[in-house]
């Protein structure tokens, strides 16, 4: 994706919210570089290479897009969103953003943007600095029917390759979790991800490290295999969680999945438009905690999701945010015992004024393929 | 790539030199979090994710890895190198690198950390900031022997996709850039490349953008095709670019692929122990613009490359740096005529004692391909 095909005017309509949220924090300029917060406003999307991109966008003056002028052929221009500044190799970029900011105290700086260009305006430009998400934030957690739309269709994408893998058609026994991983991610490519962001894959007991990194070991017969996967199509991202058993599973494991996804299921249920999200993670936290197993349970229920894979609302004890219509998260209870197994069951779900609606939906229980 | 296969040793003299570099800039702590000053010195790299992994290397005191707990069973520890601290789901990160930073004054802040850890840690702990590249710089410039083995293997994986593209051996004709960048990216992790950076094809007219985005376009008879790709395998990144044409080239695309070609092979020779960045630029400038394409050459001549596909040092106008042993960069002149055709050809090279030593060896014609 160099440019999302967002039309002008909900562009327009997202910077006016922007510039109205400046306005309410005391925000003089915005500044955004590499991250989704650009193509949110604009469109476009900059390359993460050391040719500073960078989106100057004062509360009330016009909004200009520094890119540089061998990049300017990818931008979809926008007229009356933004105007385009390109700059040559020689140019200073960090000079032409410091002239931009004008006389702005108060600059929110995109979350993603790369530490050197802050130290650089800095040090020409002294700025107070405030995180971007203050402003970019509240705009991008409401997702609008369109981006529930493609959001959607991310899930349906990766539910087929889960699918593929509960009916047995992706091979396991015998092959590294590494070539399966390249297995899974080829597979996400081929239901039309642009980018696969991870492809976990964790045989028996490595699956007790939620985050593993697929590696040389080899399945055998009577693994329980985790695999967590996602990626972004269409600009939005996909993430899911399936765990197969290789034959049928040790009484410990069955009844430690049966506990998750009796958690799982229940954490969806509470996710309704009005609730806490400290909440969504207590109603998971107390089913597994009530098992025996709440030592097991090592990470929060849940994040954000939208064109950034892990984004606002973070499921997690401490944050008081009460779910809205349009807010997308992953609900992703784990139990983890070290040396022993690990095992999660993740979807991606909507907040509607009509209740929660999953964007997965294949099939949540722990499916014995044939070894 | 969660951990390189780096030895501690190797690591524990990288970060004695790191300390040195801090003592003479006047640094008295680095910061290093996502990109590859961070594996570079621990072997370790971590997920961009919004989980603050971040390296603290006082100068004179111990480092320290503060790390997401769930993600620290991916970390390889290395005694006597760093120690790990691992942050719980409702710990506070950014308190704890504050602390660790101890009476610091001056921070050096890794260059591609989020600017939102960067911001959280001033409104917590004011620090005069510098660019990390001041330390890692100087460490990371002059490539080991060990490197430039791993440099070499990456870029003979990249010469076998070209190879085949040159062979014909991959199908054009009919088929969108879109298409062919995606059978070329296949192909390079074929070749065992984990990551694709990216995968340009330029067909005809498109290419005289230098950085276009493989769209829709169906490759026709006729067309002059550019591909460009790379990506990082065993944690070093390739990057190579290859012309064909679809049958003879016009008079005017084969003139000017021959001053092309005279130009990168010119700038190669050049590119010795001591010669300055910008003279190897002005080597191939000044053959470009004899022959009258001098406004058509709209960017440098080259970038670094290591562990990151684009680093130091940049063979630019205004670069004095003289080339040193073990210093690795790309030299990729272009002739891009708007609306007509683009032309660029592209070796990574290593500045050896013995003379340039090129990683790519893929036959350097306009070679012409069945239609």
């Amino acid at each position: 994706m160099s440019s999302l095909a967002t039309p002008t005017d909900v562009l327009a309509a997202r910077m006016a919210r922007a510039r109205s949220l400046m306005a309410d924090r005391g925000v003089d300029v915005l500044l955004l570089s590499v991250g989704p917060d650009l193509p949110y406003l604009t469109a476009y999307e900059a390359m993460p290479l050391e040719r500073l991109t960078m989106l100057v966008l004062p509360r009330d003056g016009e909004a200009t897009l520094v890119v540089p002028r061998l990049e300017a052929p990818r931008v979809t221009e926008h007229p009356g969103v933004f105007t385009l500044s390109a700059w040559g190799e020689t140019d200073d970029p960090v000079a032409r953003v410091a002239h931009l900011v004008g006389s702005a105290e108060v600059a929110a700086v995109g979350d993603h943007t790369w530490a050197r260009f802050l130290v650089d305006l800095l040090a020409v430009r002294p700025l107070q600095v405030r995180r971007g998400v203050e402003v970019m934030g509240p705009l991008r957690i409401a997702k609008d029917a369109a981006e529930v739309a493609l959001l959607r269709r991310a899930g349906a994408a990766a539910d087929r390759v889960a699918a593929q893998l509960q009916a047995g058609a992706i091979p396991l026994v015998g092959r590294t979790e590494a070539q399966v991983s390249a297995d899974l991610s080829q597979r996400l490519r081929d239901e039309g991800h642009e980018r696969v962001n991870f492809a976990i894959v964790a045989a028996g007991d490595h699956a007790a490290s939620p985050h593993h990194t697929p590696g040389s070991r080899v399945i055998r017969p009577g693994d329980v295999v985790l695999t967590d996967f996602g990626g972004r199509r269409e600009g939005y991202c996909s993430d899911i969680t399936r765990c197969v058993s290789l034959g049928p599973p040790s009484a410990e494991v069955a009844e430690a999945y049966a506990v998750l996804q009796e958690a799982q299921a229940a954490a969806v249920r509470a996710a309704t438009v009005g609730t806490p999200c400290e909440e969504v993670d207590a109603t998971a936290r107390r089913i597994i905690a009530a098992a025996g197993h709440g030592e097991h349970f090592i990470h929060r229920t849940g994040h954000g999701i939208g064109m950034e894979e892990h984004e606002d609302p973070y499921l997690v004890e401490g944050n008081p945010l009460p779910l809205a219509p349009g807010h997308a998260f992953s609900i992703e209870p784990g139990i983890y015992v070290a040396g022993r197994f690990g095992l999660r069951l993740e979807d991606i779900v909507v907040a509607t004024e009509a209740g929660p609606e999953p964007m997965n939906h294949a099939v949540h229980d722990l499916v014995v393929v044939d070894a």
